[in-house]
Protein backbone atom coordinates (compact mmCIF):
# COMPACT_ATOMS: atom_id res chain seq x y z
CA UNK A 1 0.00 0.00 0.00
CA UNK A 2 1.62 3.33 -1.11
CA UNK A 3 0.37 7.14 -0.57
CA UNK A 4 -1.91 8.77 -3.14
CA UNK A 5 -0.80 11.66 -5.14
CA UNK A 6 -3.61 13.31 -3.83
CA UNK A 7 -2.47 12.07 -0.10
CA UNK A 8 0.89 13.19 -1.00
CA UNK A 9 -0.16 16.74 -1.92
CA UNK A 10 -2.70 17.27 1.22
CA UNK A 11 0.87 16.30 3.55
CA UNK A 12 2.47 19.14 1.47
CA UNK A 13 -0.20 21.61 2.08
CA UNK A 14 -0.13 20.89 5.79
CA UNK A 15 3.37 20.90 5.60
CA UNK A 16 3.23 24.49 3.70
CA UNK A 17 0.62 25.77 6.52
CA UNK A 18 2.85 24.61 9.68
CA UNK A 19 5.75 26.50 7.70
CA UNK A 20 3.89 30.01 7.54
CA UNK A 21 2.31 29.28 11.14
CA UNK A 22 6.38 29.36 11.89
CA UNK A 23 7.15 32.00 9.35
CA UNK A 24 9.63 29.79 7.68
CA UNK A 25 10.11 28.79 3.38
CA UNK A 26 10.89 25.22 3.32
CA UNK A 27 11.72 22.51 0.80
CA UNK A 28 9.09 19.74 1.42
CA UNK A 29 9.32 16.12 -0.39
CA UNK A 30 6.75 13.42 -0.23
CA UNK A 31 8.14 9.94 -1.38
CA UNK A 32 6.22 6.07 -1.16
CA UNK A 33 6.66 3.40 0.96
CA UNK A 34 9.30 2.33 -1.98
CA UNK A 35 11.72 5.72 -1.37
CA UNK A 36 10.82 6.60 -4.35
CA UNK A 37 9.55 10.39 -4.87
CA UNK A 38 5.61 10.95 -5.23
CA UNK A 39 5.94 15.21 -5.08
CA UNK A 40 8.19 17.98 -4.04
CA UNK A 41 7.22 21.79 -3.48
CA UNK A 42 10.16 24.54 -2.69
CA UNK A 43 8.72 27.51 -1.39
CA UNK A 44 9.43 30.78 -2.82
CA UNK A 45 12.72 32.16 -1.40
CA UNK A 46 13.82 28.49 0.26
CA UNK A 47 17.31 27.39 0.37
CA UNK A 48 18.43 25.57 -3.08
CA UNK A 49 20.68 23.20 -1.06
CA UNK A 50 17.64 21.88 0.86
CA UNK A 51 16.11 20.62 -2.26
CA UNK A 52 18.50 18.01 -2.19
CA UNK A 53 18.24 17.51 1.87
CA UNK A 54 14.54 17.10 2.10
CA UNK A 55 14.46 14.57 -0.84
CA UNK A 56 17.25 12.39 1.37
CA UNK A 57 15.48 13.26 4.91
CA UNK A 58 12.44 11.66 3.29
CA UNK A 59 13.99 8.62 1.34
CA UNK A 60 16.07 7.85 4.30
CA UNK A 61 13.06 7.58 6.15
CA UNK A 62 11.26 5.13 4.02
CA UNK A 63 14.41 3.07 3.47
CA UNK A 64 15.13 2.61 7.10
CA UNK A 65 11.26 2.60 8.00
CA UNK A 66 11.79 5.21 10.92
CA UNK A 67 12.13 9.02 11.91
CA UNK A 68 15.60 10.46 10.78
CA UNK A 69 15.44 11.95 14.39
CA UNK A 70 15.83 8.20 15.78
CA UNK A 71 18.36 7.66 13.84
CA UNK A 72 19.98 11.08 14.80
CA UNK A 73 21.34 9.78 18.14
CA UNK A 74 22.62 6.20 16.46
CA UNK A 75 25.15 7.84 13.97
CA UNK A 76 27.18 10.07 16.47
CA UNK A 77 31.14 9.16 16.65
CA UNK A 78 30.56 6.75 19.53
CA UNK A 79 27.27 4.92 18.72
CA UNK A 80 26.82 2.05 16.20
CA UNK A 81 25.93 3.41 13.00
CA UNK A 82 28.32 5.89 12.83
CA UNK A 83 28.94 7.54 9.24
CA UNK A 84 25.83 5.75 7.65
CA UNK A 85 25.59 8.35 5.61
CA UNK A 86 28.36 7.06 3.16
CA UNK A 87 25.43 4.31 1.91
CA UNK A 88 22.42 4.50 -0.44
CA UNK A 89 24.05 7.39 -2.46
CA UNK A 90 23.95 9.76 0.85
CA UNK A 91 21.50 10.22 4.09
CA UNK A 92 20.97 12.72 5.83
CA UNK A 93 20.43 11.75 9.45
CA UNK A 94 18.95 14.70 11.34
CA UNK A 95 15.49 15.36 12.43
CA UNK A 96 13.03 16.01 9.57
CA UNK A 97 12.53 13.45 7.85
CA UNK A 98 9.08 11.43 9.24
CA UNK A 99 6.57 8.59 8.51
CA UNK A 100 3.90 9.27 6.90
CA UNK A 101 0.89 6.68 8.04
CA UNK A 102 -2.89 5.71 8.00
CA UNK A 103 -4.96 5.42 10.95
CA UNK A 104 -4.02 1.67 11.01
CA UNK A 105 -0.63 2.40 11.27
CA UNK A 106 0.41 1.35 8.13
CA UNK A 107 3.62 2.98 6.32
CA UNK A 108 2.37 4.92 3.22
CA UNK A 109 5.48 7.16 2.44
CA UNK A 110 7.80 9.23 4.57
CA UNK A 111 7.94 13.31 4.47
CA UNK A 112 11.28 15.18 4.28
CA UNK A 113 11.69 18.44 4.95
CA UNK A 114 14.32 21.62 4.96
CA UNK A 115 14.76 24.97 5.06
CA UNK A 116 15.32 25.74 8.63
CA UNK A 117 16.36 25.02 12.14
CA UNK A 118 15.83 21.28 12.69
CA UNK A 119 13.49 21.81 15.54
CA UNK A 120 11.24 23.22 12.85
CA UNK A 121 11.85 20.87 10.13
CA UNK A 122 10.75 18.33 12.24
CA UNK A 123 7.46 20.25 13.27
CA UNK A 124 6.70 20.37 9.71
CA UNK A 125 7.53 17.50 8.67
CA UNK A 126 4.96 15.90 11.72
CA UNK A 127 2.24 18.50 10.94
CA UNK A 128 2.40 17.27 7.45
CA UNK A 129 2.33 13.31 7.86
CA UNK A 130 -0.80 14.09 10.12
CA UNK A 131 -2.58 15.60 6.67
CA UNK A 132 -3.60 11.28 6.04
CA UNK A 133 -4.66 10.05 9.51
CA UNK B 1 13.88 36.12 -12.98
CA UNK B 2 12.68 32.91 -11.73
CA UNK B 3 8.99 30.79 -11.84
CA UNK B 4 7.58 30.90 -8.43
CA UNK B 5 5.84 27.78 -6.65
CA UNK B 6 2.59 29.18 -7.93
CA UNK B 7 3.39 29.27 -11.19
CA UNK B 8 5.05 26.07 -11.36
CA UNK B 9 2.05 24.01 -9.73
CA UNK B 10 0.04 25.93 -12.45
CA UNK B 11 2.31 24.34 -15.48
CA UNK B 12 1.90 21.12 -13.59
CA UNK B 13 -1.78 21.14 -13.23
CA UNK B 14 -2.26 21.93 -16.58
CA UNK B 15 0.41 19.39 -17.45
CA UNK B 16 -2.14 16.29 -15.68
CA UNK B 17 -5.35 17.97 -17.60
CA UNK B 18 -3.62 17.18 -20.71
CA UNK B 19 -2.02 14.01 -19.31
CA UNK B 20 -5.55 13.04 -18.25
CA UNK B 21 -6.51 13.42 -21.65
CA UNK B 22 -4.27 11.47 -23.25
CA UNK B 23 -4.81 8.51 -20.94
CA UNK B 24 -1.34 8.38 -20.09
CA UNK B 25 -0.11 8.60 -16.28
CA UNK B 26 3.08 11.04 -15.73
CA UNK B 27 5.94 12.22 -13.79
CA UNK B 28 6.51 15.95 -14.03
CA UNK B 29 9.03 18.30 -12.85
CA UNK B 30 9.54 22.12 -13.19
CA UNK B 31 12.80 23.55 -12.47
CA UNK B 32 13.91 27.39 -12.38
CA UNK B 33 15.81 29.08 -14.67
CA UNK B 34 19.30 28.11 -12.63
CA UNK B 35 17.92 24.16 -12.99
CA UNK B 36 16.95 23.93 -9.50
CA UNK B 37 14.05 21.80 -8.86
CA UNK B 38 11.01 24.21 -7.78
CA UNK B 39 7.76 21.12 -7.75
CA UNK B 40 7.38 17.74 -8.99
CA UNK B 41 4.43 15.26 -9.27
CA UNK B 42 4.08 11.85 -9.97
CA UNK B 43 0.70 10.86 -11.29
CA UNK B 44 -0.54 7.44 -9.70
CA UNK B 45 0.75 4.70 -11.61
CA UNK B 46 3.43 6.25 -13.21
CA UNK B 47 6.77 4.46 -13.70
CA UNK B 48 8.85 4.81 -11.08
CA UNK B 49 12.09 5.26 -13.42
CA UNK B 50 10.64 8.25 -15.66
CA UNK B 51 10.84 10.15 -11.62
CA UNK B 52 14.88 10.80 -12.94
CA UNK B 53 14.47 11.04 -16.48
CA UNK B 54 11.51 14.02 -15.73
CA UNK B 55 13.99 15.88 -13.56
CA UNK B 56 16.95 15.64 -15.77
CA UNK B 57 14.52 16.42 -18.79
CA UNK B 58 13.53 19.95 -17.37
CA UNK B 59 17.26 20.40 -15.70
CA UNK B 60 18.46 20.19 -19.39
CA UNK B 61 16.30 22.04 -20.87
CA UNK B 62 17.06 24.72 -18.33
CA UNK B 63 20.48 24.23 -19.04
CA UNK B 64 20.81 24.66 -22.23
CA UNK B 65 17.99 27.30 -22.84
CA UNK B 66 15.78 24.63 -24.96
CA UNK B 67 13.48 22.07 -25.52
CA UNK B 68 14.86 19.14 -25.28
CA UNK B 69 13.16 18.22 -28.93
CA UNK B 70 15.89 20.46 -30.67
CA UNK B 71 18.70 18.46 -29.02
CA UNK B 72 17.49 15.14 -30.18
CA UNK B 73 18.68 15.03 -34.21
CA UNK B 74 22.21 17.13 -32.84
CA UNK B 75 23.29 13.74 -30.47
CA UNK B 76 22.76 11.40 -32.73
CA UNK B 77 25.80 8.81 -33.17
CA UNK B 78 26.71 10.83 -36.67
CA UNK B 79 25.95 14.41 -35.10
CA UNK B 80 28.28 16.76 -33.86
CA UNK B 81 27.03 16.45 -29.86
CA UNK B 82 27.02 12.49 -29.56
CA UNK B 83 27.13 11.58 -26.54
CA UNK B 84 26.61 15.02 -24.69
CA UNK B 85 24.81 12.99 -22.26
CA UNK B 86 28.11 12.66 -20.23
CA UNK B 87 28.23 15.87 -18.71
CA UNK B 88 25.98 17.43 -16.23
CA UNK B 89 25.37 13.98 -14.23
CA UNK B 90 23.45 12.82 -16.98
CA UNK B 91 21.27 14.49 -19.20
CA UNK B 92 18.02 13.08 -21.01
CA UNK B 93 18.07 14.46 -24.79
CA UNK B 94 14.70 13.05 -26.66
CA UNK B 95 11.68 15.11 -25.82
CA UNK B 96 9.76 16.20 -23.10
CA UNK B 97 12.12 19.08 -21.94
CA UNK B 98 10.39 22.59 -22.93
CA UNK B 99 10.91 25.97 -21.71
CA UNK B 100 8.47 27.98 -19.77
CA UNK B 101 8.33 31.30 -20.41
CA UNK B 102 6.38 34.28 -19.43
CA UNK B 103 4.17 36.37 -22.67
CA UNK B 104 7.26 38.75 -22.75
CA UNK B 105 9.45 35.42 -24.21
CA UNK B 106 11.68 35.54 -20.74
CA UNK B 107 12.69 32.01 -19.79
CA UNK B 108 11.04 31.44 -16.06
CA UNK B 109 12.10 27.73 -16.09
CA UNK B 110 11.63 24.37 -17.99
CA UNK B 111 9.25 21.78 -17.61
CA UNK B 112 10.35 17.83 -18.16
CA UNK B 113 7.68 15.26 -18.60
CA UNK B 114 8.44 11.23 -18.84
CA UNK B 115 5.88 8.35 -18.69
CA UNK B 116 4.72 7.77 -22.06
CA UNK B 117 6.26 7.87 -26.08
CA UNK B 118 7.89 11.13 -26.32
CA UNK B 119 5.51 12.30 -28.32
CA UNK B 120 2.80 12.39 -25.25
CA UNK B 121 6.06 13.51 -23.07
CA UNK B 122 6.30 16.51 -25.33
CA UNK B 123 3.15 17.37 -25.65
CA UNK B 124 2.04 17.49 -21.94
CA UNK B 125 5.53 19.17 -21.61
CA UNK B 126 4.46 21.82 -23.92
CA UNK B 127 0.79 22.10 -22.27
CA UNK B 128 2.32 22.64 -19.13
CA UNK B 129 4.60 25.31 -20.10
CA UNK B 130 1.42 27.62 -21.46
CA UNK B 131 -0.25 27.67 -18.01
CA UNK B 132 2.04 30.86 -17.13
CA UNK B 133 1.78 32.96 -20.76
CA UNK C 1 19.96 39.23 -9.71
CA UNK C 2 22.65 37.54 -10.26
CA UNK C 3 26.65 38.34 -10.30
CA UNK C 4 27.95 39.61 -13.91
CA UNK C 5 31.76 38.17 -15.54
CA UNK C 6 33.44 41.33 -14.87
CA UNK C 7 32.05 41.09 -11.13
CA UNK C 8 33.28 38.21 -10.27
CA UNK C 9 36.63 39.13 -12.03
CA UNK C 10 36.48 41.75 -9.76
CA UNK C 11 36.11 39.93 -6.55
CA UNK C 12 38.91 36.89 -7.38
CA UNK C 13 41.52 40.08 -7.94
CA UNK C 14 40.78 41.27 -4.74
CA UNK C 15 40.98 37.78 -3.58
CA UNK C 16 44.51 37.54 -5.30
CA UNK C 17 46.13 40.63 -3.90
CA UNK C 18 44.43 39.56 -0.20
CA UNK C 19 46.15 36.17 -0.44
CA UNK C 20 49.37 38.01 -1.81
CA UNK C 21 50.05 40.31 1.24
CA UNK C 22 49.11 37.04 3.36
CA UNK C 23 52.16 35.36 1.51
CA UNK C 24 49.61 32.72 0.79
CA UNK C 25 48.58 30.39 -2.57
CA UNK C 26 44.78 30.09 -2.95
CA UNK C 27 42.16 28.01 -5.42
CA UNK C 28 39.74 30.88 -5.53
CA UNK C 29 36.45 30.13 -7.29
CA UNK C 30 32.86 32.53 -8.18
CA UNK C 31 29.31 31.65 -8.13
CA UNK C 32 26.01 33.20 -8.90
CA UNK C 33 23.49 33.01 -6.54
CA UNK C 34 22.32 29.85 -8.26
CA UNK C 35 25.15 28.27 -7.28
CA UNK C 36 26.27 27.99 -10.69
CA UNK C 37 30.35 28.77 -11.63
CA UNK C 38 31.51 32.34 -12.77
CA UNK C 39 34.90 31.78 -12.63
CA UNK C 40 37.73 30.44 -11.20
CA UNK C 41 41.47 30.91 -10.55
CA UNK C 42 43.77 28.97 -8.97
CA UNK C 43 47.08 30.42 -8.28
CA UNK C 44 50.59 29.33 -9.47
CA UNK C 45 51.54 26.36 -6.82
CA UNK C 46 48.26 26.22 -5.06
CA UNK C 47 47.19 22.96 -3.79
CA UNK C 48 45.71 21.31 -6.54
CA UNK C 49 43.17 18.97 -3.77
CA UNK C 50 41.74 22.86 -3.14
CA UNK C 51 40.41 22.80 -6.64
CA UNK C 52 37.73 21.10 -5.83
CA UNK C 53 37.16 22.50 -2.07
CA UNK C 54 37.41 26.30 -3.00
CA UNK C 55 34.08 25.23 -5.83
CA UNK C 56 32.03 23.60 -2.80
CA UNK C 57 32.60 26.36 -0.79
CA UNK C 58 31.32 28.74 -3.04
CA UNK C 59 28.20 26.29 -3.88
CA UNK C 60 27.79 25.03 -0.06
CA UNK C 61 27.75 29.80 0.72
CA UNK C 62 24.97 29.86 -2.30
CA UNK C 63 23.23 27.40 -1.89
CA UNK C 64 22.41 28.10 2.42
CA UNK C 65 22.81 31.72 1.58
CA UNK C 66 25.43 31.78 4.30
CA UNK C 67 28.98 32.36 4.73
CA UNK C 68 30.35 28.64 5.38
CA UNK C 69 32.00 29.73 8.71
CA UNK C 70 28.31 30.03 10.18
CA UNK C 71 27.88 26.34 9.23
CA UNK C 72 31.16 25.07 10.93
CA UNK C 73 29.73 25.11 14.37
CA UNK C 74 26.43 23.72 13.48
CA UNK C 75 27.86 20.27 11.90
CA UNK C 76 30.11 19.06 14.81
CA UNK C 77 29.29 15.29 15.82
CA UNK C 78 26.77 16.54 18.57
CA UNK C 79 25.53 19.88 16.88
CA UNK C 80 22.16 19.89 14.78
CA UNK C 81 23.19 19.66 11.19
CA UNK C 82 26.18 16.58 11.85
CA UNK C 83 27.48 15.22 8.63
CA UNK C 84 25.11 17.47 6.18
CA UNK C 85 27.91 16.97 3.84
CA UNK C 86 26.46 14.44 2.63
CA UNK C 87 23.95 15.97 0.28
CA UNK C 88 24.22 18.05 -2.60
CA UNK C 89 26.84 15.94 -4.28
CA UNK C 90 29.23 16.96 -0.92
CA UNK C 91 29.40 20.36 0.81
CA UNK C 92 32.32 22.24 2.41
CA UNK C 93 30.85 23.56 5.76
CA UNK C 94 34.20 24.68 7.29
CA UNK C 95 35.59 28.67 6.66
CA UNK C 96 36.01 30.15 3.03
CA UNK C 97 32.91 30.52 1.44
CA UNK C 98 31.08 34.14 1.59
CA UNK C 99 28.31 35.74 -0.07
CA UNK C 100 28.73 38.24 -2.25
CA UNK C 101 26.20 41.05 -1.60
CA UNK C 102 26.08 44.23 -2.90
CA UNK C 103 25.74 47.77 -1.65
CA UNK C 104 22.09 47.12 -0.94
CA UNK C 105 22.60 43.74 0.61
CA UNK C 106 21.24 41.61 -2.31
CA UNK C 107 22.83 37.90 -2.65
CA UNK C 108 24.47 38.34 -6.28
CA UNK C 109 26.87 35.14 -5.45
CA UNK C 110 29.36 33.71 -3.42
CA UNK C 111 33.37 33.25 -3.53
CA UNK C 112 35.19 29.90 -2.54
CA UNK C 113 38.61 29.86 -1.06
CA UNK C 114 40.60 27.33 -0.39
CA UNK C 115 44.88 26.95 -0.17
CA UNK C 116 45.87 27.93 3.61
CA UNK C 117 44.62 27.58 7.12
CA UNK C 118 40.92 28.32 7.64
CA UNK C 119 41.84 31.61 9.05
CA UNK C 120 43.44 32.89 5.93
CA UNK C 121 40.43 31.26 3.75
CA UNK C 122 38.02 33.10 5.27
CA UNK C 123 40.26 36.09 5.49
CA UNK C 124 40.96 36.22 1.77
CA UNK C 125 37.37 35.13 0.26
CA UNK C 126 35.57 38.30 3.20
CA UNK C 127 37.98 40.67 1.09
CA UNK C 128 37.43 39.34 -2.48
CA UNK C 129 33.58 39.36 -1.40
CA UNK C 130 34.20 43.65 -0.63
CA UNK C 131 35.50 44.27 -4.00
CA UNK C 132 31.55 44.64 -5.49
CA UNK C 133 30.30 46.52 -2.37
CA UNK D 1 56.10 22.06 -17.13
CA UNK D 2 52.64 23.42 -16.50
CA UNK D 3 51.00 26.52 -17.53
CA UNK D 4 50.51 29.31 -15.56
CA UNK D 5 48.13 31.23 -14.46
CA UNK D 6 48.87 33.91 -15.94
CA UNK D 7 49.18 32.22 -19.43
CA UNK D 8 46.19 30.79 -18.99
CA UNK D 9 44.19 34.17 -18.63
CA UNK D 10 46.16 35.13 -21.61
CA UNK D 11 44.31 31.88 -23.27
CA UNK D 12 41.11 32.82 -22.19
CA UNK D 13 41.12 36.55 -23.17
CA UNK D 14 42.43 35.63 -26.61
CA UNK D 15 39.27 32.78 -26.34
CA UNK D 16 36.99 35.75 -25.30
CA UNK D 17 37.86 37.97 -28.14
CA UNK D 18 37.63 35.02 -30.47
CA UNK D 19 34.22 34.51 -29.33
CA UNK D 20 32.51 38.35 -29.28
CA UNK D 21 34.09 38.22 -32.80
CA UNK D 22 31.73 35.32 -33.77
CA UNK D 23 29.42 36.81 -31.37
CA UNK D 24 28.69 33.85 -29.17
CA UNK D 25 28.62 33.46 -25.55
CA UNK D 26 30.98 31.20 -24.31
CA UNK D 27 32.40 28.51 -21.23
CA UNK D 28 36.04 28.74 -21.05
CA UNK D 29 38.38 26.58 -19.04
CA UNK D 30 41.36 25.88 -18.80
CA UNK D 31 43.59 22.74 -17.24
CA UNK D 32 47.76 21.92 -16.51
CA UNK D 33 49.06 18.86 -18.67
CA UNK D 34 47.92 17.00 -15.20
CA UNK D 35 44.35 17.58 -16.36
CA UNK D 36 43.35 20.42 -13.17
CA UNK D 37 41.86 23.33 -13.42
CA UNK D 38 43.64 26.57 -13.44
CA UNK D 39 41.15 28.87 -14.54
CA UNK D 40 37.69 29.11 -15.48
CA UNK D 41 34.93 31.90 -16.68
CA UNK D 42 31.42 31.54 -18.29
CA UNK D 43 30.78 35.00 -20.25
CA UNK D 44 27.64 36.44 -18.85
CA UNK D 45 24.45 34.99 -20.35
CA UNK D 46 26.40 31.50 -21.64
CA UNK D 47 24.72 28.65 -20.95
CA UNK D 48 24.99 27.07 -17.14
CA UNK D 49 24.87 23.74 -18.80
CA UNK D 50 28.65 24.06 -20.58
CA UNK D 51 30.04 24.78 -16.99
CA UNK D 52 30.67 20.71 -17.07
CA UNK D 53 30.83 20.31 -20.72
CA UNK D 54 33.69 23.27 -21.16
CA UNK D 55 35.26 21.10 -18.32
CA UNK D 56 35.28 18.14 -19.50
CA UNK D 57 36.56 19.59 -22.83
CA UNK D 58 39.52 20.37 -21.71
CA UNK D 59 40.13 17.72 -19.04
CA UNK D 60 39.39 15.37 -21.85
CA UNK D 61 41.97 17.15 -24.11
CA UNK D 62 44.81 17.15 -21.31
CA UNK D 63 43.73 13.13 -20.41
CA UNK D 64 44.53 11.84 -23.39
CA UNK D 65 46.81 14.45 -24.79
CA UNK D 66 45.19 15.14 -28.04
CA UNK D 67 42.62 17.88 -29.09
CA UNK D 68 38.87 16.36 -28.89
CA UNK D 69 37.96 16.82 -32.11
CA UNK D 70 40.59 14.23 -33.15
CA UNK D 71 38.50 11.58 -30.59
CA UNK D 72 35.47 12.24 -32.25
CA UNK D 73 35.56 9.69 -34.98
CA UNK D 74 36.98 7.24 -32.86
CA UNK D 75 34.38 6.51 -30.70
CA UNK D 76 31.81 6.66 -33.09
CA UNK D 77 29.57 3.10 -32.61
CA UNK D 78 31.58 1.37 -35.73
CA UNK D 79 34.79 2.44 -33.95
CA UNK D 80 37.24 1.53 -31.85
CA UNK D 81 36.75 3.86 -28.37
CA UNK D 82 33.12 3.66 -28.52
CA UNK D 83 31.50 4.74 -25.56
CA UNK D 84 34.72 6.11 -23.42
CA UNK D 85 32.61 8.74 -22.24
CA UNK D 86 32.03 6.33 -19.78
CA UNK D 87 35.45 6.68 -17.85
CA UNK D 88 36.93 9.45 -15.61
CA UNK D 89 33.36 10.79 -14.31
CA UNK D 90 32.73 11.67 -17.71
CA UNK D 91 34.40 12.65 -21.26
CA UNK D 92 33.58 14.80 -23.91
CA UNK D 93 34.30 13.69 -27.27
CA UNK D 94 33.60 16.42 -29.07
CA UNK D 95 34.97 19.36 -30.89
CA UNK D 96 36.27 22.42 -28.54
CA UNK D 97 38.83 20.48 -26.65
CA UNK D 98 42.32 21.65 -27.63
CA UNK D 99 46.02 21.27 -26.17
CA UNK D 100 47.60 24.52 -25.17
CA UNK D 101 51.96 24.15 -26.43
CA UNK D 102 54.84 26.37 -25.76
CA UNK D 103 56.38 27.25 -29.25
CA UNK D 104 58.78 24.44 -28.59
CA UNK D 105 55.61 22.07 -28.66
CA UNK D 106 55.79 21.13 -25.35
CA UNK D 107 52.11 20.61 -24.21
CA UNK D 108 51.58 22.86 -21.14
CA UNK D 109 48.07 21.85 -20.99
CA UNK D 110 44.31 22.22 -22.68
CA UNK D 111 41.55 24.31 -23.07
CA UNK D 112 37.76 23.59 -23.35
CA UNK D 113 34.61 26.10 -24.61
CA UNK D 114 31.40 25.17 -24.74
CA UNK D 115 28.69 27.25 -25.75
CA UNK D 116 28.12 27.05 -29.49
CA UNK D 117 27.88 24.81 -32.23
CA UNK D 118 31.24 23.13 -32.77
CA UNK D 119 32.78 24.40 -34.83
CA UNK D 120 32.49 27.83 -33.33
CA UNK D 121 33.48 25.64 -30.24
CA UNK D 122 36.53 24.29 -32.01
CA UNK D 123 37.22 27.55 -33.26
CA UNK D 124 37.54 29.28 -29.78
CA UNK D 125 39.55 26.84 -28.63
CA UNK D 126 42.10 27.29 -31.07
CA UNK D 127 42.38 31.01 -31.01
CA UNK D 128 42.67 30.66 -26.88
CA UNK D 129 45.57 28.23 -27.37
CA UNK D 130 47.95 30.24 -29.67
CA UNK D 131 47.87 32.84 -26.62
CA UNK D 132 51.08 31.49 -25.77
CA UNK D 133 52.60 30.41 -28.50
Amino acid sequence: MNITLAQAKAVIDAAKTKSEALNVKMDICVVDAGANIVAFERMDGAWIGSVDIAIKKAKTSAWFITDTAELTPLVKPDAPMFNIEHSNGGLITFPGGVLIKNNEGTVLGAIGVSGSVVENDHAVAVAGAKAVL
